[in-house]
């Protein structure tokens, strides 16, 4: 989202609109093009997400995983892709743990890359399908405040939406615990809060993010309990919000925790909107690159 | 099959039989429709029948399996389904651990479900795919006598044929040792035999059971040896039973254990097939439920 | 590549050659075929090569996995490819790790069985692409010397392509360090060297191999350091080589091991049209055997 133009966001918006309006869509324009996903972490919505948009656009899918793939034996990321790129694939849809791997890839290689999420960097297509949910919801993008909620220093989510947002006139507060926001956010223009309550009322658009404990090398908050008490977003929170707030979630949800039931459940969410329009998004990426080969 | 009503059956066979007998018919009526198998357990066949039924109607799958699946982050069973949804696939596969998982499902998606095994409860394609082996090789299924043998207790398949079998009107007798028939087996109307060799020769059809010995938290019956003594089909247990007895075996089989190789390789097998079945009763109701949605 | 015929392996080059210069050309010939990918040993670059040929045909693909499969059930190798084919597949590609567990399933199936790599035995697939590496970069393989430098003792690569190259034509010398090298392999009509640099220079083609480190029972060799320095192929030892000599290699690479990055990446390596040309010497087999059925 760092390097996408505010034309370019507009151009994959409509057409993944004009994809969700005329769903599958018969054609033959891509039933030879070759979609390789090469995941070097776990993933279910991102990989089926992306799977189901390749083969509604009726190219074919390639699942490479960490767990099968040659890098167990030692080869290096360039040379695995190298390999792939040997093949004649069309697009090549990368999840690395490495924030940059995706970067790294598109210099070496001629292939249309997209990146699926690479370490705490970014995962543009989910900060693509959010602004396409907001778009939807609220009728427009600029002059929000969206309002994100958690672990941002670990959250590419978060980066992401926060380049997509501000390219698109939105305004960004983040709040979370002072250990879970990096200390130079200020460069990027977005307001801070350390409490929930303190800033819910002026949100547009509340983007709770998932607490990834798996992720965290150590407890980077005093406890859950704690961590729920403040950032949780619960009915009793959602008073002090607007009216026609809507609430968003990347998944996968730990109901109880970032998120009450009654909320993720609730008439504000719109989460699995982001979800259905995640398909279409990329859909509508995929079949630009699929077309014109590299963007740049 | 507990749902299914006997007409139920007979179309899904009478489509079953006509795909065998016009295999590989050309079709572009299912080539933009997407079906997701979702499997918390590991299974060759199943999932390779399924995806290969799939794929001969001309329609896509996509495989989601435990390990790769959000639910190892903690997402819901519930919250995975009904983020798949909202991708809008035209049918879920599910094989699950949990008995009354897919019945789970089926109340809050609209989706159609599939139920491909769900922990001791049923396995209805199994029975599909078995009834349709037995009006195969016997013309006709009503009347017969059906001897299933082995652990009935953990059984989704012997379960699934018992409801399938007694709606197309046939008999049946589950034989197994005393701590693997469930004490409330009579109330499904079943005869109960705790010794092979007394009533092999009752039946038409002899569907052995696989010893799943992974499956089980203790030991529930003396020793394999006297297990193959007293329930596995042999060459010699055989000469008593009827000169046009079928056998069946849902695999994978334990060869030497619940049955002797000369068994399972011999003229009265039809083990096989089941396997070539299993794929056209799938095809028949892949291709019913994308056409018609939600069968309740 | 022992049981190929020299008219069976030039058809088959031939035919690749026409798909390598009529890429993706639109057909509906396989759109109802369907190619099991039956893994036994994981594989990136293999499986995803025959997957690629396999849609890029037209075909749909199966894959099962080692992990997935019901041989951890106890079920034999013979029962689960008699299941697969019960399905009706019209090709099954095996990966095994016994020597000679494509040919035993050659002999009990009907269906069509590709060896893509069997223990220590053969992979000839490799082999066929490596013969089009060299033709076209050399106009001919009659008459060249290819040098085969490694673990010749453990490589399924080295034996399909003395097989496969003898055939045609090339004179083979093999290079490795006495233990690496099978004692018996003057049978096979070999050159044999214990150093590089004694034999570099009379080579036309330069196929290094990969030394398998996570293969190997105990170190067969003194030391990684001294199998660099008498094995490793640096921009050194290439200065004896012939100014028109090519560089091959199976992958996945252990730069820095027995290739050098600079020779990897150099002017004489012809490692990614290896690659390339894997894909249109799978498509010519599969197209060779979904239109014939079995060749034998």
């Amino acid at each position: 989202m760092h390097d996408l133009s505010r034309p370019d966001i507009l151009s994959i918006l409509a057409l993944a609109k004009k994809f969700k309006n005329t769903p599958k869509a018969p054609t033959q324009a891509f039933s030879h093009k070759t979609v390789v996903n090469l995941f070097f972490e776990p993933s279910t919505r991102t990989r089926s997400s992306f799977e189901i948009a390749t083969k509604r656009l009726g190219a074919s899918s390639i699942n490479i995983t960490s767990s099968s793939s040659s890098t167990i034996k030692g080869e290096t990321l360039i040379d695995t892709a190298k390999n792939l790129e040997a093949m004649n694939p069309d697009v090549i849809i990368i999840r690395h743990f490495s924030s940059g791997a995706p970067y790294v890839l598109s210099q070496v290689l001629k292939t249309p890359i997209i990146n699926a999420g690479d370490g705490f960097h970014e995962h543009p297509t989910q900060a693509l399908l959010d602004m396409m949910t907001i778009e939807e919801a609220k009728g427009k993008i600029s002059g929000l405040t969206v309002l994100i909620v958690g672990d941002i220093a670990h959250s590419r989510v978060a980066r992401s939406n926060i380049y997509g947002l501000q390219k698109m006139g939105a305004k960004i507060i983040v709040c979370g615990p002072p250990t879970l926001i990096p200390p130079d956010i200020q460069k990027l223009h977005v307001g801070v809060s350390h409490s929930l309550k303190e800033v819910v009322s002026k949100a547009d658009v509340i983007m709770m993010l998932r607490i990834q404990e798996e992720r965290q090398d150590r407890i980077q908050f005093p406890s859950k309990r704690e961590y729920i008490k403040y950032f949780g977003l619960t009915l009793d929170t959602l008073k002090q919000a607007k009216k026609d707030v809507i609430i968003m979630h990347p998944g996968p949800l730990n109901r109880g925790v970032e998120i009450a039931s009654e909320v993720a459940d609730g008439p504000y969410s719109v989460i699995l909107n982001q979800v259905t329009n995640g398909v279409v998004v990329r859909m509508a990426l995929l079949s630009m690159l699929m077309k014109a080969g590299k963007i740049e």
